[in-house]
């Protein structure tokens, strides 16, 4: 299979790597560290080709926990720093000036009441996950990466969060879609969402976005192991355990991830 | 997945757009901005994997609603503005010195004579819908952004029309395959073509080229789901009239696939 | 899907060809024109993703039907003028001093003498023909632009023409092997060879590249739809019987393909 | 389909090729001919899309055999001379003050340690093979080129080796798992690992190289032929031993596989 990145962009970074660079000031704002973080993973997801037109990272702010930062309604590939906004809980930006959301903010809000560990919210219409959810097939742990996730991972219907009215559509628009997707949620890493994509947590935006991508790898890995034979063999208990009890370095993959950006990125 | 684009040309083109443009004056010539669009949708069509060596998109004249806009027989990525030609609905160059026409234009007239909302009109080979109509499986709206699709999108068996005859072909070369074609399409936005693609309208060229990159995806979960399950859910009536009821917003996934083509385009 | 080549190189290529070329001398080496193409084809079919590190295209000579072009063992895609070689339907370089020959050159000798109309011959490792042969499933031709296709296209197994012994390989590496591949092919444009790849033939090189291409989106259009279900319909006798009819021209698609090419080439 | 590599870059390597090259000096020391290639075949993998931000590459010491070089823990597209570390067969650096290690170096040293014709190892992750691990189905050698493989590749289930305690996990992290895979291994080529992955061993680098690319290739080979019909013909044994009786050449390929790298590797 072909590496999802330009080999070339790869060089040139590694290249730049090599370049002095001013270490980062100690009394940096972290907030500030944060926001580089969504903008990179917002690059990096693109590139990964899990994020299209749509999609949004968010990193919850260091320094009042019931705010987060995420981009105006956008697409994540081309986020820069100017296109970050500041949001408080009630998923109203700060600043009332502050440019248009993505409707769907009310994941990340509903999300962040919800869990308190969570720093960091990504949402995707990532394509290798989506057809579990039309299928109903439930997605499972088979590669040894992606031992973050729970035996089943849940799926959100959300026909049965929405009023039965000739109303209901398929998009997370306000707050009590989502905490319904929050209570599916729970104390998951990932969540399915039916004909939709996903949405994952992270206890950093690193973490959140290397769990989205080998959630993205696992979902291929069981779709061909499917099709290859319909018995398959996941992680059972304990190696889900062990891994679990291990620390998750999200840094390997990150770096990885991030020098295979292209250059001026 | 790996996006079907290059991120570096993306880049490329997110610094393009810092730099100053003088805006269209507001007694430009409606024509040449859907002759614009035209042009830019065959290369996006192209850049996203969509069109091959064939394929076309059209679009109405605004100024004559009997004439369209379309390129002449080349390959779509290479069209630039001295390649459209002014088509009328009897499908002959309103100019009789023009460049040789697509073949199959047919598929264009008849479509913009059977339906007066419609502006513009695409026709694919498109490899992930070219299943659906072979296998004779429907194809179902399976992902929230694709609901603009019917339940069912309809299915042209050109046999149903082509006389009983030896030299019934697959191509819609004249204008009663062409009506036969309308005809199939009926009120729907898509209309698939066993062993050969689809016919995509809209009520702009940036919807048709929209709708047609939506429906490439709609048919790609669709074909995924179904190998992870022959028990698939697609969007249920309320779903689909809720998504049908808001305005179609194709101006987002637009500007990105438009960002994404290399710069000189 | 993703196109299989780059924008950019079109592009640019688009621009190249916008630059006043000196037309070929109508004195020209017939034989030079051919062996031209047999040298783009190795490139268009790499590029296209259709030949790996191995795979030959030839063209039989125009001057001596008993000679033809094939490149030295070596990479198809960094094939140039001086890796061309002069072959004689002995298998055997024109001039002995010529550098080695691929092992499997017998699949050429053998079908340019069982077929006079035959003017160029393409092996190819094609990916997506493979699984047919390994399945045993009949390759059918199910899209319009391939209906140059029989209704079946055959399937050529070694095992058949190899003697019973404990030598009998895979690879068409003797005129008795060659011979037996050329008589499976028979009067049809295509042959498969079971986990190995298949031989397509044309009246030029070109329609020998552009066959090669549309046997590849063939196959990947029948797997597709084989995923989808079981039942599939292909062109039906009246169906090729046309598109046979119609000359078929290569020259658009080729244009197409040659112009993906990155500069330079 | 789409070759996995930049036509672009092959066409500067090509020109590169052309350029003089000093003639490596015959003193020169073999572990250093030998730490290039793994430096290479840790770049190609990754071209050719087989490796990730994880897996390596190593190769036996020509100098002392109980000692082999493979990079530190880093991605393997980044790899250059400075990052190779030798290695004892005990899985401790030579150097104390080495930089720190792959955590499944265990992978090499006791297939060094049970293998003493094998030269070099290589462990991917690679997503063509894991599916049939996780599925329980055996991979045949299905198409010509991948003839060194076994009737049926061993699977590794770390479960039978790992004692049955709540730590147990999916990684060779320690001699005893190292050893059971070598086990699992005995004299074949490559022995997959459920859920994980596989290793490859070879008598030179590019050997193995060659090896892992043509499993990655027979299968995706075997895994479509198995959507199109379950049965399924694989090489028989005169096949096998036909091919493994040749000397196989890995240089072709490699020379390929190399020159698809970007210019500046």
């Amino acid at each position: 299979m072909r590496p999802p990145w330009s080999y070339a962009a790869l060089v040139t970074a590694a290249l730049m790597v090599a370049a002095p660079v001013h270490a980062q000031s100690p009394t940096a704002d972290p907030d500030e560290a944060r926001i580089e973080d969504v903008i990179t993973a917002s690059h990096i997801l693109t590139n990964e080709g899990v994020l299209d037109s749509f999609g949004h990272v968010s990193a919850r702010s260091a320094k009042n926990p019931d705010h987060f930062y995420m981009p105006r309604a956008m697409p994540p590939a081309l986020v820069s720093r100017a296109d970050i906004v500041e949001v408080g809980l009630d998923c109203k930006p700060v600043d009332p000036t502050a440019p248009r959301l993505n409707g769907e903010r009310y994941i990340h809000c509903e999300i962040y009441k919800a869990r308190a560990d969570v720093q960091s919210v990504i949402h995707t219409h990532d394509l290798a996950v989506v057809p579990f959810g039309i299928a109903g097939v439930p997605l499972r742990p088979v590669v040894a990466q992606a031992g973050f996730l729970p035996p089943e991972t849940p799926l959100f219907e959300i026909r049965d969060a929405n009023a039965a009215d000739a109303k209901r559509g398929m998009l997370v628009l306000d707050a009590h879609l989502g905490d319904a997707l929050a209570k599916t949620l729970g104390q998951n890493p990932v969540v399915l969402m039916r004909g939709h994509g996903n949405a994952v947590v992270g206890r950093s935006v690193r973490e959140a976005t290397v769990r989205t991508i080998y959630t993205h790898i696992n979902a291929q890995a069981q779709s061909a192991a499917m099709a290859l034979g319909r018995s398959i063999t996941a992680l059972d208990e304990a190696e889900l355990a062990t891994n679990a009890a291990e620390n998750f370095d999200a840094d390997r993959p990150w770096q990885n991830y991030k020098q295979r950006l292209p250059a001026g990125r």
